[in-house]
């Protein structure tokens, strides 16, 4: 993996792919499957919505600390089978045969079969929404794998699979931040 | 367009499209383009993040009400376009040929040519990070039309269009919330 512009790291969250999200609860690394997150600023900061159900969330208000990582729908089967167990009771990463990387500034890894890492660190949490903030502190990305399309949960059991890419850079000039 | 049931309307947004919004400021309909968006829970509630750099966000506030439409693929130049101009001084619905259409429970209007629209009304604003928290009150499909592909932001001036769709209902089967 090599290291991406933080500037450039919200435009992988930003079409709204489904994402793994590690966590470290001081024994051990856990990973979850999370399709409700948005870019809120470019700098970046992110939000995501999880709770209680999911077993990683008393690490990630505990240690404050996260993963995001994006992965390609080669990935697909591992991240529904990693959404639909717990880790109360399973190590995901052996499970799915998930390679766990050192992060350099937080605890949780990166995962190596991803498309692209983000290192985050929780800044703030919505208790009532069970929205967490995240901000970007490093980005990886490998530009090496085949597959590089990733996929989106509609919500009742299907996946949409990236289509065809169109470019608008010319008319969206004004709105691109700079360096993107 | 044809009723939806709300409980199948957070599968409209969690995917990820570029969604536009509407709003009314007590003299007329706006409409601006929003790819920062999530689902925060089925019942619906949604987040999304703006802020006082859309002209729409005052009267987002001050109205508390707005209403999601999800345009297809055929949409897209209308959608940058109404991305990057404003309110302000512009008539949107008038320069980009939409058609308001008057919602049911909130007085933004849907817009005609968009797959799909869901009324909302603001129930939470977080200012510190300009999320606002939505609940989906009434959502509207229109199964009529061709192009039912949506588009999703990259945030560097390009567009992903929707491509397959893979089922995964089975191994989801835990996860689907009732009557979806």
């Amino acid at each position: 993996m090599q290291p991406l512009d933080l500037n450039k790291a919200f435009t992988l969250i930003e079409p709204g792919p489904v994402v793994l999200v590690t966590t470290h609860d001081g024994q051990g690394p856990n990973v979850m499957t999370i399709s409700w997150t948005m870019v809120v600023d470019f700098t970046p900061l992110f939000a995501l919505t999880t709770g209680p159900w999911n077993h990683s969330f008393a690490a990630l208000l505990k240690q404050r600390e996260c993963v995001i990582a994006v992965p390609g729908v080669d990935l697909l089967d591992k991240v529904v089978g990693i959404g639909t167990c717990s880790g109360a009771d399973t190590d995901k990463f052996a499970r799915f045969g998930l390679t766990p990387v050192p992060s350099t500034l937080v605890r949780p890894p990166l995962i190596k079969e991803c498309l692209a890492n983000i290192e985050c660190k929780v800044i703030d949490i919505i208790t009532r929404h069970n929205i967490v903030v995240l901000q970007g502190v490093a980005a990886w990305i490998d530009g090496e794998r085949e597959e590089k399309r990733t996929f989106h949960a509609v919500g009742d059991g299907s996946f949409i699979v990236d289509g065809g890419r169109i470019e608008r850079k010319k008319m969206m000039a004004a709105k691109i931040p700079p360096g993107v």
